[in-house]
C-alpha cells in the first residue's frame, strides 16, 4: 500500500487460537461462513524454513493422533513393603505397554499402523538428499551423542516424511525429593503419533486403542482417551500459486527457496483445501533453532522483516496470475 | 505400675523420625551412646499382624535398596512434530529400561539379583501355608481382578518371603490437562527393591547401577542414584524372649499368635542386633487394612488397647526370664 497506493489483491484475515489443541471449533466456523471466506488462495504463515541461509517452502505437513492412557491397579496407594511382589504395579505395567508401542530401532509395533503410509517417491527422496544437513552440528545443537530413528531413512526423512510415536508425558506415584515406598494405584501417559499421507487419524486412534487394550495385563484397568486429531496434508508444488511463492521468497531472501516437508501438524490446512477448495500455500518464517514449544521460545528478528517483504511480494505476484486457482 | 506399684523391668525409650528415609543418623547415634543404651532385649512396635482375629508376631523383615534413575536426551524440550522420529525420547527410553528390570511374570531380570537369596525352608513354607488367606477377599479389598507375582510362590510368600522390584514414581514431559506436543529433555523414575536374607543392599545397588547403565541406549545420558538402604533381618523364633512374647500376646488377645514374616523394612532392627547384641522382638499392632503410606491411613482403636495390654504383660513376662539374652 505504501509503494503503489493500494493492495494488489483483496485480503481476508482469519486468525485462531486453538491450533495447539486441534482447532476443534474452526471447521464449524468455516462451514458457517463459507460465503464470507470464499477466496482464490489461502496463505498460512505457521511453518518453519530450513535455515536463514537456506530459505524453504513447506509443501507437506504431518498429521497427528494424540492419545492418553490411564492405568489403575489397586484401588488405593499401597505400601510397597507389604504388597510389593504380590500386587501388580501400574508404573511397571505402563512401562511394558509403552515399550511395546515402538521398538528400540524406532519401528512402531501397532498392528496395521503402516498400512496406509504413502511411501516417499524416488523424486522426494532425491529432494530430501539435497537438503543441507550437518549431522554433527545437529547433534551438537541438541546435546546428544547419537541420533535415533527408523532404520533405512535419513534424519530429514525421519523428522517429516515418516510417521512416528512419542510419549509426550508420563506420571505416577511419588515424584518429589527423596524416597517414598509406595506401590501406586494409578499411572498414566500422553502418547502422540505423527502421521503422513494417507494415514487417517481416526483409523490410527482405533488401531492404537485396540492394541493398547490387547497388551494391558488383566491386573490393570485401562482407559484410552483420544485428545486430538490432525490430518496430514500435502500441497502440490507445480501450481502457479506455488511458483509465485518461489519468486516472492527469492526476491525477499535473495535466494530461491527449496521445497521441504515439515514434521509438525496444522489441522486447518486440510480443512481449507476441502471446504474452500482453495490451494493453501504455507509461507512460514520460523527457524528450527527457535526452541518451539520449549522454554525461551524466540523468533529471529531478521525473518520478521524477510517475512513482511515476502508477503508483500507475494500479493503482487498473485495479482498477476490468471486466477483459475493457480 | 498401676497394678503392682512399679515397672517389673527397667525401660529405656528411644524414638526416631527417620525410618522412612533410611534412618541415616540412627546408627551413628547408637554407636555414640552404646553404654547408655545397653540392654537385654529390644522391643520395636512398628510391624503389623495378620488380622485382629489372627494376631501374629513378625520374625522377619525385608531389606530395601531404593534407587533413582534420571535420563536426559536432548538438552532442551523439543517440538515433537519437528524432531519426533529423529531424536530419541527419554520417556520411551525409560519405559524400555523399566520393562527390562522385571518381566511380566514378576521375575527380576538384573543379572545376579537372586544369587544371595536364601530360599524359604520347607518348614517356613509349611508355616506360610497355615496363614489364613482368602484370595477372593484380598482381591476384592484391593479392587483388582487378578493378582500378580513370581511364578511358583503363594501370595503370602511373594509379599514377604521373596525379593521384589517396584517403580515407586515416574515423571517426564507434560502432565497437565489436555495435550502438549513436546519431546521432553528429561524423564526419571524411583525404583526400589525389597530384599530378603542374605541379599546385601550395597551389592544390589551395584548390580542395579551396572545393569541400568548397560541397557541405557547411547542416545541418553543416565544418572543412577542410591536413595537409601535397609538390610533384611530375621529374628530366631525359638528364644525365651520370643516365647514370652507369645504368652503376653496370647493373654492380651485371648488367642496365641502365629509367626509371620513382613514385607516391609525397619533398618534399625539389624543395627540393634549387631551393635547392642540384644535380641530384637517385633511387637507391632498394625493391620494390613489400615492404608499404610496411602491417603486415609488409620489405626484400629481396638489394637491401641490390645497393644497396651500386650506390652504390659510382656514386661511382666520378661522380668521372669533368666536374662542371659534368653
Amino acid at each position: 500500500m505504501k509503494t503503489i497506493g493500494k493492495l494488489p489483491v483483496n485480503v481476508k484475515v482469519i486468525s485462531e487460537g486453538e491450533e495447539e489443541i486441534g482447532s476443534e471449533h474452526l471447521d464449524g466456523f468455516i462451514k458457517e461462513n463459507l460465503d464470507k471466506l470464499r477466496c482464490d488462495y489461502v496463505v498460512v504463515s505457521d511453518t518453519s524454513m530450513h535455515s536463514i541461509e537456506h530459505p524453504s517452502i513447506c509443501y507437506g505437513l504431518r498429521g497427528l493422533c494424540y492419545m492418553e492412557i490411564n492405568l489403575t491397579g489397586p484401588n488405593r496407594d499401597l505400601h510397597s513393603g507389604s504388597f510389593g511382589g504380590a500386587v501388580d504395579n501400574p508404573i511397571n505395567a505402563l512401562a511394558h505397554i509403552i515399550s511395546k508401542l515402538k521398538d528400540e530401532n524406532g519401528k512402531i509395533l501397532i498392528p496395521g499402523f503402516y498400512d496406509d503410509v504413502r511411501e516417499l517417491t524416488p523424486q522426494e527422496r532425491e529432494e530430501y538428499a539435497k537438503i543441507p544437513f550437518d549431522e554433527d552440528e545437529y547433534k551438537k545443537d541438541l546435546g546428544v551423542d547419537e541420533l535415533f530413528g527408523e532404520d533405512g531413512y535419513s534424519t530429514p526423512e525421519r523428522d517429516s516424511g515418516r510417521p512416528t510415536l512419542d510419549a509426550n508425558g508420563i506420571w505416577g506415584g511419588f515424584q518429589g525429593e527423596g524416597a517414598k515406598t509406595v506401590l501406586p494405584s494409578k499411572a498414566g501417559a500422553k502418547i502422540s503419533m505423527r502421521l503422513v499421507p494417507d494415514q487417517d487419524p481416526k483409523q490410527i486412534e482405533k488401531l492404537f486403542t485396540d492394541y493398547v487394550k490387547s497388551i494391558t495385563p488383566r491386573t490393570m484397568k485401562v482407559e484410552v482417551k483420544s485428545m486430538h486429531h490432525a490430518k496430514p496434508a500435502i500441497t502440490p508444488i507445480d501450481t502457479e500459486a506455488m511458483k509465485a511463492a518461489v519468486r516472492a521468497m527469492g526476491k525477499a531472501f535473495g535466494k530461491d527457496p527449496i521445497f521441504m516437508r515439515e514434521g509438525g501438524s496444522i489441522p486447518v490446512v486440510e480443512t481449507f483445501q476441502t471446504l474452500l477448495g482453495a490451494p493453501t500455500i504455507l509461507l512460514g518464517f520460523g527457524l528450527p533453532t527457535e526452541n518451539t514449544h520449549s522454554p525461551n521460545e524466540n523468533f529471529d528478528i531478521r525473518n520478521f522483516y524477510n517475512g513482511i517483504k515476502t508477503i508483500a511480494y507475494y500479493y503482487d505476484e498473485l495479482s498477476k496470475i490468471n486466477n483459475n486457482h493457480g
